[in-house]
């Protein structure tokens, strides 16, 4: 009754699954690194990757000659074949939106902004993300034949984003499955795993921009929280019942004393002529005495929360995110003082406080690393977003939204 | 080369070493929940047991008739000799220690308390745990003999616990290994094991006592953070630079307006007599305004900070414990009004607050479940406390001290 070959076959098959699988996780690999993650032996993994490369199921990608240190011969990488396959995130900010596309082999192989006005709603961004999906496919070569997954990051968080029908329009359009999540937890992501420290298991992450909001990192693991809605940094309130109202309702959120639209019009209530980013690059180039006062307000605003989630949450990590942080160098200082503060009582244990490391492109790279699924931090996370049939798929326990692709009947490929 | 009976055997003695293993560490269990659990057929399970029962590794110790819905015979419960193995735990607080002790079936076989001055340093506190023991031996006929570990609950946090020497004490006494953590985390613990929700995965919890404390659940695990520091909630600051001094150096913390000697502190400011608890309670039952003031003034702090974690973590309940929760009802109200407040801007989905279930004996009870390490909420919690030889055993990766065990010179037993 056994197949020819019979266990040795099955046994094979199973080896060959596992060394696909890991290339489909991880990217490109040499054959050493291969053996290492799937726990067989060097001349097994060579014997089953030379099949596998006759066969054209995974190809020799380059070698590991750049960046290699100390002297042999370079190592051979292997991936899947890149074409095999396409990821695709989609980052819906204010003003922008960012759209990055993976290969199989897990390289970026487009990344793309398109603006449109602060006033836009979805019927005007949506049409703006695809024109950008297709000017990206003509520019660079890029074609979306065997799209796998699309991740959709938004603005707001949990079941109160406003994005509803955004993950339905994707994924009838592409025929792909859809997952959707705040994209600022995204970016969060994206700097866990891009962060100096070899493994972080307890990060904060906060995003001062149009808006202000956080990511959060615990035990090695992004945090949704109850019902997605965690890491809302930006409505914490530190200022009391005198703040200045904010668009949630409340009055004296973080928000209202360090989103950019705030800061500037702070610093022309105190009579700066500043409308833009710009301004307040050059008003800070000549130490603009009430710019330093508001920047430094906000940035005491920022670090008192901070230092609050801090102790909640004794993180090893502290990164800042946002153009300001690079353009107001004092209002960085002035968080880190806060912190320093507030933490003062264990100052033995104080996390590093950084910028960020990566810039806007953020969002759109932690959302191709949520479509990779390739991380522990990643644990708790729905691990398929493909729903066989049916509408929307929404959980309380994975309150992150996904939505099953149908083939489409037009679409842009 | 076998041994007689060769792979049936080793398969047997695997399948007897997973049932005694979920029995250490699920208490007692009826031969279904076991075959449940471990994933062998009821038949395999009965054969194992029997032969088990039969070398006395493990005794019938009672039906689940008690609780049991539905008519059927009741099923025998089975369990780990009770007598072959003892777990210790001892909860010091500022003014008492409480020590639980459990069977190797989970009872818990003795609990008691014992006061001592709140001037009392370590070499006094020690002795009286000690003769605790010692009572709790003698009333109960609880012995000592086959001591598997004691877990310590301190006051303080991480490294800076003032408790260096404890856990070599404890050890060297009673020749079992230590294991050495936060007593409100301990509390934590025990309040997210009994939660009346089936699994919470994300809660905070907060005592207000002599000090302040809280421990946090995040992603169903128990959180210690960086360095074993997570959950200092008594030492954010909520009031500004103008409120009073703390011992921890800083001004305005949480602890300086809602632990029970700031209460307290504040109402004789005001004018009101009120030296203890109880004077408290009576004030409280004469609606003394300004007591009443100061109570709010009290819960407004606590639900600022509460609600700024919540916004962070999205916690699916928030649990707080104390005397002077149930002693000052208005105290809980007013942290359900200023957390309802701060999370307002996304009310469907507000957390269950409520106050602790358990009272005084939480940190104990939770210090006993961590040696039983039976629940997922301690995954990434040090497995093996007992290092076989050498002094101390304290890394940055598991900042939870642990301390091995040497057969003592003399002792209580």
């Amino acid at each position: 009754m056994s197949p020819p070959g019979g266990v040795h076959a099955l046994v094979r098959r199973s080896h060959e699954e596992r060394v696909l699988r890991v290339l489909r996780q991880r990217g490109a690999l040499s054959r050493g690194e291969i053996a290492a993650r799937v726990g067989l032996s060097r001349t097994t993994v060579s014997e089953i990757t030379s099949d596998l490369i006759a066969r054209g199921a995974i190809t020799i990608v380059g070698t590991d000659a750049v960046g290699r240190v100390g002297s042999g011969r370079p190592a051979e990488r292997l991936a899947l074949d890149p074409s095999s396959g396409q990821f695709m995130a989609v980052d819906f900010g204010h003003r922008r939106v960012n759209v990055a596309v993976a290969d199989a082999s897990h390289d970026v192989i487009a990344l793309g902004t398109s603006r449109y006005p602060e006033s836009a709603g979805w019927p005007e961004r949506i049409p703006a993300a695809f024109a950008l999906i297709k000017r990206l496919s003509v520019d660079k070569g890029v074609h979306y034949r065997a799209l796998q997954a699309i991740a959709v990051g938004v603005p707001g968080w949990g079941d109160r984003s406003p994005a509803d029908g955004v993950a339905e329009t994707f994924a009838e359009h592409f025929g792909a499955p859809v997952t959707v999540d705040n994209n600022v937890r995204f970016a969060g992501l994206a700097e866990a795993l891009r962060s100096p420290a070899d493994s972080v298991q307890n990060l904060i992450y906060v995003r001062l921009s149009d808006g202000v909001g956080g990511g959060v990192v615990v035990n090695g693991q992004l945090v949704r929280g109850a019902d997605g809605s965690a890491g809302e940094f930006g409505h914490i309130t530190v200022a009391g019942p005198d703040g200045e109202p904010c668009r949630c309702g409340k009055r004296g959120c973080v928000e209202t004393i360090a989103s950019v639209p705030a800061i500037l019009a702070r610093c022309r209530s105190l009579g700066v002529r500043v409308e833009t980013l710009d301004d307040l690059r050059a008003a800070v180039r000549i130490a603009e005495p009430t710019v330093d006062k508001v920047l430094r307000e906000a940035g005491a605003a920022v670090g008192r929360a901070l230092g609050a989630a801090a102790m909640m949450l004794n993180p090893s990590e502290i990164v800042l995110s946002g153009e300001i942080v690079h353009i107001a160098p004092m209002l960085f200082q002035q968080v880190v003082s806060t912190i320093t503060y507030e933490l003062s009582y264990r100052a033995e244990a104080a996390p590093v406080i950084r910028p960020a490391l990566l810039a806007d492109e953020g969002g759109a790279l932690g959302a191709i690393a949520v479509l990779f699924h390739e991380s522990p931090l990643l644990a708790g996370y729905p691990e398929d977003p493909v729903a066989p049939s049916g509408p929307i798929e929404r959980t309380k326990e994975h309150p992150m939204r996904t939505v099953a692709g149908t083939r489409p009947e037009e679409g842009l490929r």
